[in-house]
């Protein structure tokens, strides 16, 4: 195997995102209509778990400056403790690079995203990298665990891992 | 007092809101630099409250149709057992007509928010009137109760209340 990993990101659908939590989008539950006419729902779409050691629902907004790609990964870091989703707040592109929950991962496990418009929600313990926006600033809301208590664990990876565009 | 209730907008402050719940915006909060520089954080800025009687956190994403100016309302709605926040997803302005959680509202306690860009989080039991679009169809995500039970009162408004354009 090569010691470099070249991440060339995926097409972001439900079921390959499906080994880290889930894709947040219109059309991905089953449509209700609701206000009388007015909106179109798509109900209940992402695990929200929080709840571990007294751990209540938060809500951040975060603005994130566009990365440059190639660009080589440094570390991942992950939350042992609660999900954590991302929905853009705005239109861009961006690049989500996750590996599964367990073991800090090898390169072979590393997988890169393109997300435009859709966002996600990790599963407890899903390895990432802060999310790369390609076409300018972008906001996003962000609905994690919040306690006392510490919920971060950060590994440096070699780098190993570099993420090219197409 | 005027039978009738003319709603022009008021521009959407966190004071002003207040008495209804949380603005969600970037700069409402502390900023953390996060991400090794990449990241500006607004740490949380809802009240997520959504535990009564079994409850968990959903996330919902809906798409509404704009409304057009004036509308009179006919009815609004709440939610006892738990807060309601709203996201937009992208760029455009919505009207959000609120009351104060309590007895159904007489027709002077009934203001609209003129919003553009902002969330909002509804404190348990506001009274509310569906988000209103002005500029085209636009997302939120909406985080709030679910649970099996019913948590949803609605009220018939007479046609009191006339939400006007500026």
């Amino acid at each position: 195997m090569s010691r470099w990993r070249i991440l060339q990101p995926e097409p972001l659908t439900p079921e390959a995102f499906a080994p880290f939590g889930e894709v947040l989008a219109e059309g991905l539950a089953p449509e209700d209509v609701i206000n009388d006419g007015y909106t179109r729902r798509f109900a209940d779409l992402a695990r929200i778990d929080v709840a571990e050691a007294d751990g209540r629902p938060v809500v951040h907004l975060y603005r994130t400056r566009p990365f440059e790609l190639p660009r080589s990964l440094t570390m991942m870091e992950r939350h042992p403790k609660g999900s954590q989703a991302f929905m853009p707040t705005g239109p861009g592109r961006y690049v989500a690079v996750v590996a599964p929950a367990g073991d800090p991962p090898q390169p072979a496990a590393i997988r890169a995203f393109l997300c435009d418009g859709q966002g996600l929600n990790l599963r407890r313990g899903t390895w990432h990298h802060p999310m790369m926006p390609l076409d300018g600033p972008l906001g996003f809301l962000v609905i994690e665990r919040g306690a006392d208590d510490d919920n971060c664990d950060v590994i440096a990876l070699p780098t190993d891992a570099v993420v090219v565009g197409r």
